[in-house]
């Protein structure tokens, strides 16, 4: 759109009661219609399109989020509207303050931060990483009622020594058709940079996972093949050996979503913004 | 109870949708009424009088806990039957499972352990010590929406250099009548060992708060008081004077109960217990 601002978005939600990011077609409630609702009410009659926004990982049902990013581009009178300022020039930082508190009738989501973005700067292309975090708690000690809308409840102990060994060998540049969901036309060649296994203090086995982007359900395949590998279903070598297979395997089931948290959007600095974009969008290959 | 066995049991749970700890005449869901209600399932026609338990620390609506702990005398033929064992020698470790199975219908209380409590543990009496956390996010940055059952959510930055300053002066014994609810024939003497406000990684403000024991809503009093201080409403040393006061104070509100959570109760060496239960049953005075 000529003339307009670019707004980039930090949030985190909750994402039991919800249906995913993405808007849906039959009214199911998601955290892209509930926050595309609060903009459309922000911005009232002020002149321009309604408000679409943008975002760097589009989370399934009941995935969580605690550094999400998302952009929507306004009019001058769109951006003054949110911010209450009639000369166009209202502080940007107050959009995170409006929306937050449009939304906090039911508290699970919160924009935490809004700032003009750099010239270049797209919230889904111009991304460089993602990190996922997957929580299980596999003993008793482990579980923390409070915590367990974001913390799988597992009813044994897993081998995470097992689980720490299969995983160092899947990192890399490969296709990971054998955990992910296939999209029409989508390629699986993803470059998947850390993929590690830990105790917290209190027990909890946590999954921290890096990579540029990821398909559909990868996250969710890889730490349902780990649980796998740590009740000893399959052999640890198993989870690179499945590298080599062209579809989707069906020899571990995918983990649960309300374990998981998009933890992180990671973008390069304010000069490598367009080309890291336009990088993006040509089709992932392996070289 | 001659031949009785005592049971330990140390738990956690999410104190949203209770009516608190103790067990209430109107039929209110409550901790203590939906584990004895697990326990009685559990120990089935096994001869000996319903199970009770007496717990270390007495939640209120809505008060969470990560480290609550309490006892239960059971019968021979009670235990056997809560460890599916028939020579009275289960394993004392399994009431722990049996007993969050049955309550994991909601998942909202979690039995950590469970052991054969040593002679002259009283899991109220024989306590040295409760901690208590206050969570407060006074940013929009600090609030994560998964955490928002715990964690208080504060419209305005809090100075909390200023909370510190003010609660340094409040820690010993003394008479905290402005800080209680009082109850009949109940002292109001407490010993306060620690008292800190400080700011986790994602900047949300944390107390922990130590005492021999609490009389009724100190915690939370103590926490509304900070949180005066913290907006410049009263003035640091206020919260320090108020300790000469003989009744409870009006010059701020009590804090809400979502924001706490019981961390931890402290028990002395196995020898020491009953010394220690004899101790707290004579009525705290000044010395």
């Amino acid at each position: 759109m000529d003339g307009s601002v670019r707004v980039r978005l930090d949030l985190a939600y909750d994402g039991t009661d919800f249906s995913g990011w993405a808007k849906q077609a039959h009214g199911e409630r998601t955290v892209q219609g509930v926050l595309e609702q609060a903009l459309a009410v922000a911005v009232g009659r002020a002149d321009g399109p309604a408000p679409r926004l943008v975002v760097a990982g589009r989370t399934d049902t009941g995935v969580h989020a605690a550094g999400q990013v998302a952009h929507v581009d306004l009019t001058p009178e769109q951006l003054a509207a949110l911010t209450r300022r009639h000369d166009g020039q209202g502080e940007v930082d107050a959009v995170a303050r409006r929306l937050t508190g449009l939304l906090n009738v039911d508290g699970d989501v919160v924009v935490h931060r809004s700032s003009i973005a750099p010239p270049g700067f797209d919230a889904r292309f111009s991304a460089t990483h993602r990190r996922y975090r997957y929580r299980i708690a596999d003993r008793l000690t482990a579980r923390d009622p409070v915590d367990r809308r974001r913390t799988m409840s597992y009813p044994r102990t897993l081998d995470d020594e097992l689980m720490r060994a299969a995983v160092a060998a899947v990192t890399g540049l490969h296709d990971f058709a054998a955990y992910c969901k296939p999209r029409p036309g989508g390629t699986t060649i993803r470059d998947l940079r850390s993929l590690t296994w830990a105790r917290d203090p209190s027990g909890v086995l946590v999954a921290e996972v890096l990579a540029d982007a990821f398909c559909h359900n990868m996250v969710r395949a890889l730490v349902g093949a780990s649980i796998a590998v740590g009740t000893g279903r399959i052999a640890p070598e198993r989870m690179a050996a499945l590298l080599e297979e062209p579809i989707r395997s069906n020899e571990f089931p995918v983990a649960p979503a309300y374990g998981l948290t998009l933890v992180e959007v990671g973008y390069p600095s304010d000069d490598a913004l367009a080309d890291q974009a336009r990088r993006t969008r040509a089709l992932r290959a392996l070289p």
